[in-house]
């Protein structure tokens, strides 16, 4: 569809369309503005905002980028980044007339370096595809979550994605050697290049990874891929006592270095037996569940990993215990921690994905455990998350008998609650999924108002006329 | 001595003295203006520039430091952060009337999270005293270089220091987990505070790691351990053509997890023989080697590495090596790279510290040393560096007969031709020590025109009178 088949366009966008067309080589097919197009690329995988978007503009080139972020800023035009539209905090979501600036049409894969196992991509690679390349090159891409079937790289670096891997492998942060970026006054900017090293100046690369394109937008990336793990094994334990999850995650990670060590709790695991899916991993259910996997190449490291899971069942950490004997049987295991989420929709549960040191995890529970059960005696709270990165989900499961409009306004009074909590123990009110506009009202919980001073300022140096991505994170 | 007692003190800076004494607890031995002190800590260890402040101060909190910097703004006084003084871009040097801020009065190591393996510490504390102290919790801080004895953590946030353990444990930058810092406004921030995850906005954190003390003084920082290395291996090996070192390289890092892998070139062991306080390590003298460590905590792992050893003397890649048989071997082992700075010293050695990408390496050898040898026939060359990172340093040795002026008035012209080739190579003048003031004038060699523009704006927000550490990285 072109542009000239859509009256209903207000003059500025209508105008920026046909100069795309006729001055920076568009094709047909890189505009839509029908309804279907609006509706689709206008949201990600929040649903409280409705999509409203004037038209959808697919750049095949970072200089086409350029042009459009040149065009509306000339036309004063609000422009909204989407990439995989899998993001949790609508930090993809254009309700407001917005032109959606998809990145579909940017996914090559570019030049790769052996020697520094550094690889070239378009901001519109998607999470998968990047796997798979690393993988045909014996190497590994090592940010895994969930949604890496349909995240684009550009998307996970605006929300620095973590996932279930972070305490082996960090955050998207990590792996990002060197972003091109256009700027909200439309500059190129390749900052860092790929480089391990550089001291000069202002690391800029940084402000953009976790920025949700308030910025500017990614449009390539120099991302380091790493060796591939070897010999994964996973266990699942079972404890009765939270401060003995603690007890057990410093005994591993005192003997053995962990790829991951996941939490979840005896809701989770009910909700998962009646949806039928996986098999209960011990004989009876225990209140809280980990599952800790490791890389086992040699036979010392899985003895050790032994003596270690005895001397928690002597002390009385562990309840029961379970380990993988093959690639299968790991998978499996890792079932109970990847369908939660999946079961666990059915019940509507309100979701808030908070962080806090470690150390304070177990006090941080205790205290929503407590308000949740004296206030809201109805609702049932799931835990799961990544307790090794200090990176809780906090899920409310809406009582069978009450509305969901009249759930969603008690759990918003819950949040001040939960909120507050996160606030007394310095943590952070969105731990991997952003803030876009869900978590905007609660930024000042994580965030001194000296300090989002700051980062409107910050706003103002690459972004001045409020174009990019307006709405999120703040108002500008 | 009292402020009082140095008539000669400009009035300004006489009226801070006076109120940080009057009005902020600053207690005589936090005042220094004696032309010994003045001498001492207004340089680090670049020797091109003469010290000139007029008064150290020596805070002991962050509302001390927040007190001077707001005293500062009033009166129009710059300061000038200090550290251990053991920079090697002029990027603690006092040299036009500056106020010095030392943190050598800020040493403390606070609150411990053996949970979260996180530690509390004041920008004053030396490396290895932080290095100790993980020991002391059986842990270890892994960012690790010659001058770990006397730089302070502070200074290594303010340069983002790299060193020797790069290749395994990244830059400084990926240890800090959080930040307290005073702005050039005089803003007291508390930023990230320890969490892994945290995706409330643009990372300050990472703004101010790598940022020389311009945008603000870092007063305290939250530093993540990590677990002891075990059974530290280390190998020297000889090579005849640097493609080879290249290949060794490759061959180690697809079968071994590298902490460590060195560079230097037979110039450097000949000046070590010179010099007498190492071994040669092999009988016959090969014209480049390489160090490389790992762990080899298990028999396979050892048993891997003689395989890729000898498949490297196979391919004809490796003339000769030796193997290190215990921790003291090791340390011996180690001392053929570690000696090399202090023993070319002597020769007047022109440096620089520049970084290309791995793959890049061996072209950019090449061209300097076609350079350097059509050019400047009379001049020798060492080369050494931390080649698995891509950072070589350059050492250009003063020839006998040429006075220091000369020759280093000569350097300055072949830095010309050294920083075209690492602009050529989209590399960086300047890999782990900063630019300061040494490298000021070719910051553009690495960073464009535009970025330098969104450089000085930045400054501009968090510093707008320009007092904090004035001078370095760039002309604001």
């Amino acid at each position: 569809m072109t542009p000239s088949q859509t009256p209903t366009l207000p003059e500025a966008v209508q105008t920026l369309l046909t100069a795309l067309t006729t001055e920076h080589q568009f094709e047909d097919n890189q505009i839509k503005t029908d309804a279907e197009s609006l509706e689709h690329w206008g949201k990600d995988w929040t649903k409280h905002f409705a999509p409203a978007p004037t038209a959808i503009v697919f750049p095949k080139t970072t200089e086409q980028v350029q042009s459009i972020v040149k065009l509306a800023n000339a036309h004063g035009i609000v422009l909204t980044p989407s990439g995989g539209r899998t993001g949790l905090s609508a930090g993809a979501v254009a309700a407001d007339g917005e032109i959606v600036v998809s990145f579909d049409k940017m996914n090559r894969i570019g030049e790769f370096y052996p020697a520094d196992r550094l690889v070239t991509i378009e901001a519109g690679v998607v999470t998968e595809q990047l796997q798979q390349f690393a993988e045909d090159k014996d190497l590994y891409y090592p940010v895994d979550f969930a949604s890496a079937g349909s995240s684009q790289m550009g998307g996970n670096i605006g929300t620095n994605a973590g996932g279930i891997k972070v305490i082996r492998y960090g955050m998207t942060r990590q792996w990002v050697m060197g972003l091109t970026v256009v700027t909200g006054k439309g500059d190129i900017l390749h900052l860092n290049r790929g480089m391990i090293k550089n001291a000069t100046g202002y690391d800029l690369r940084q402000l953009f990874i976790g920025a949700e394109g308030t910025l500017g937008f990614v449009t390539e990336a120099q991302i380091k891929l790493e060796r591939q793990p070897q010999d994964l094994t996973v266990m699942v334990l079972g404890m009765d006592e939270f401060s003995d999850v603690m007890n057990v995650l410093s005994a591993f990670q005192a003997k053995i270095d962990l790829t991951a060590f996941e939490f979840f709790d005896s809701v989770a695991v009910e909700k998962l037996m009646a949806h039928g899916q996986v098999q209960e991993p011990f004989e009876s259910r225990t209140k809280f569940y980990t599952l800790l996997e490791f890389e086992a190449p040699y036979e010392p490291i899985m003895d050790k990993a032994m003596e270690v899971f005895e001397s928690c069942m002597e002390s009385g950490w562990v309840v029961d215990g379970v380990m993988s004997q093959s690639i299968a049987q790991a998978e499996e295991l890792w079932k109970l921690r990847e369908y939660i989420s999946e079961t666990i929709s059915v019940f509507t549960p309100y979701k808030n994905d908070v962080s806090v040191l470690i150390s304070h995890v177990p006090d941080f529970i205790n205290d929503i455990d407590a308000i949740v059960s004296s206030n809201y005696p109805d609702f049932e709270v799931c835990w799961f998350g990544h307790i090794g990165d200090g990176n809780l989900h906090l899920n409310i499961l809406k009582p069978d008998n009450m509305s969901k409009d009249d759930f969603f306004a008690e759990c918003q009074v819950v949040n001040k609650h939960v909120f507050d909590t996160v606030k007394k123990y310095g943590g952070s009110v969105s731990a991997e999924h952003g803030v876009g506009m869900t978590k905007k009202p609660y930024l000042h919980y994580s965030r001194s108002e000296t300090e989002i001073e700051y980062l409107k300022a910050i706003k103002k140096v690459f972004d001045p006329n409020n174009i990019m991505n307006r709405g999120k994170i703040f108002d500008a």
